[in-house]
């Protein structure tokens, strides 16, 4: 983490998120350090921003979604919520922060999500609507809303499709967290770190995945979530409908033609 | 466990189900400790009754429900299944054990399973119905049906919930029990601890619950399990309308006004 | 394993498919170890004509799938793959291993996968396909489709059903192995032995099953995957109906006889 840390004053003159490209690697850092990367309406928005110019740039191949400061992400911002009233405020909120989650989801490239301490709330979230998430040991997640009156009802969306109903439903209600441990057991994380090989660990699994052809990415990663979401036979004939797809892409026959004659692919992405 | 043990007679003349409330939980207790705690017709309509008159029983926060005896629950009762015949009466009797399934899933209070011993068949399902699950280390867990020829066809559908394909398959097909670790593993249970600890467990358990605000449990648990079955999109469409409305509520304005001023909040559940 | 390991040549003279039945459980060896068990239209062709016998013989009761030599099966046969062309063959290609993984879903008798070695892409989903896994701590798991160009779609709808989302991912966008042990504790398998105990494991795991009533197991496993693809209310219509139905049966008014009776139960399979 090359960003402010929690010192740092957050004004107008820093950016709330940062961008920084290296490698095919776009990596997005969320830069509220003093309001632990609460997601105001204006974060959100530059999040959805920059996911949509990633969307359309060819350049990237994989997303990480880090955070500076003592938390990775806090949720939503109570003060901001609390200085507006009405439904309609309300509901275009939380519709906005569903949005965001969405658009991660439908997001051409993978995203790793990078969670180096307390991720809450939509903070968790954020996490659990991630394709990949690598935590450092320091790392905590928790839906702590049911304390503040609000149950994290978005929240669970995406993470009690990662974990199983009874630890989630012990999430939701006590507001109690789960250590990194416990978490990457429950099915939220996939791999847990020393805080000080966290940078490492990620660039590591980005790396790997930036080696594959981006197209292949793109078609599975569009695939894997809506076949999850249909009843076996007609997964298995939308999935088949997409392998031959696959398969009539350039880059799967030159995939198959490099490993049969023991050689490295050349991707074009097509 | 204050309620007698195995040594008790079971007659007429003692309640097949107590209920204890202590400080907004209400303790039910299977009590047919000589059967098992079989799931009698009549046990069932007792647990559907007081279910019943705990949904609209606003004192009561959090359900805990036990069994008295060498067994938690035994499923159904093996004899007065022998003692009647014909299809109409086995549907009845199948529908009425889903019914009360279904009764505590829709319950608007959190129920916390507290299983000291065996659970199988639907009992064990009883064990998954419950949104929580805590156990001793001296509890197991099973769907014996196939013993019997009479696979658990509607346990499954709690247990499947639970627990993964693999681990449930061989549950259904060779009938033999988990022990309480490999179960709490499997997400059937949130917490294993020692049997003498199993009253202090559950009563810390529940007594974080209802520290909360009934509402947003209410509201949170019921859009839990129907956000479950929807597709993400449309997951996110209602969990964020559930969040407008709980968020229009005095008990979520009245939690964030708390936590900024950094006091304890007093719900009124409204 | 008796059959021919790695340094018998592969012809056209040995069987591409071994089956052999022994006490109720028909084991079927994928034989083409030469080639890594590839998935050739033939080897699945083989496997489709034997399972459609099988599902007519009412004196099997349990299925086993295993492999011959240094792999288990290395999924889909490239080179076959690559010297065809076109559209319609490739549809046809991902068609039929889809039918071949439902035909397994579908077949009345329980199957599991024998496992002792490496499983990839289409070989991987075999072992999900299956009821129940059995592997040898020397087996490996991937989805390494991303490394030719060719994403593992239709792999990815068994083993998704078996393995959380984020493992699964991981698995699917890096192509790299899990071993034995994380596979077992991710959901693939039931159960992880020494190498030298995969026989016995299997044999005993098998015996279980074939001591049970037959129409039960049928019944039950129809009834297994199509409840999880229900809502739960409609699960739980659907599972009444079927215990009712089960009830009904010769073998479960046996079954619980026996059971109240103290005695080894006679099923008649009806």
């Amino acid at each position: 983490m090359a960003l402010p840390q929690a010192e740092t004053p957050d004004t107008d003159a820093l950016p709330i998120l940062v961008r920084e490209d290296i490698d095919g690697v776009a990596t997005l850092t969320l830069n509220r350090p003093k309001q632990r990367n609460a997601l105001s309406r204006a974060l959100m928005a530059e999040l959805q921003r920059e996911l949509a110019a990633i969307a359309a740039d060819r350049t990237v191949k994989v997303v990480v979604l880090a955070a500076a400061g003592p938390a990775f992400c806090a949720g939503h911002d109570l003060k901001e919520v609390r200085e507006n009233e009405g439904e309609p405020f309300f509901k275009a909120l939380f519709d906005q922060c569903s949005d965001l989650m969405m658009a991660i989801n439908r997001l051409p490239q993978i995203v790793i999500a990078k969670v180096h301490a307390m991720a809450t709330a939509a903070g968790c979230q954020l996490v659990a609507a991630c394709d990949l998430a690598v935590a450092a040991d320091t790392a905590k997640f928790a839906t702590p809303g049911v304390n503040i009156g609000l149950f994290c009802s978005t929240p669970m969306v995406a993470i009690s499709r990662n974990v199983g109903r009874k630890k989630m439903m012990e999430m939701l209600v006590t507001g109690e967290p789960l250590d990194a441990a416990t978490a990457e057991a429950a099915g939220l994380l996939n791999k847990v770190v020393p805080a000080e090989d966290l940078d490492s660990a990620v660039d590591a699994l980005a790396a790997k995945i930036t080696s594959k052809s981006p197209l292949t990415l793109t078609i599975g990663k569009e695939a894997f979530y809506r076949q999850l979401e249909l009843p076996m036979d007609e997964a298995y004939a939308y999935a088949s409908a997409v392998m031959t797809r696959n398969m009539l892409a350039h880059d799967a026959r030159e995939g198959i033609d490099a490993f049969i004659e023991k050689r490295a692919p050349v991707w074009k992405g097509e």
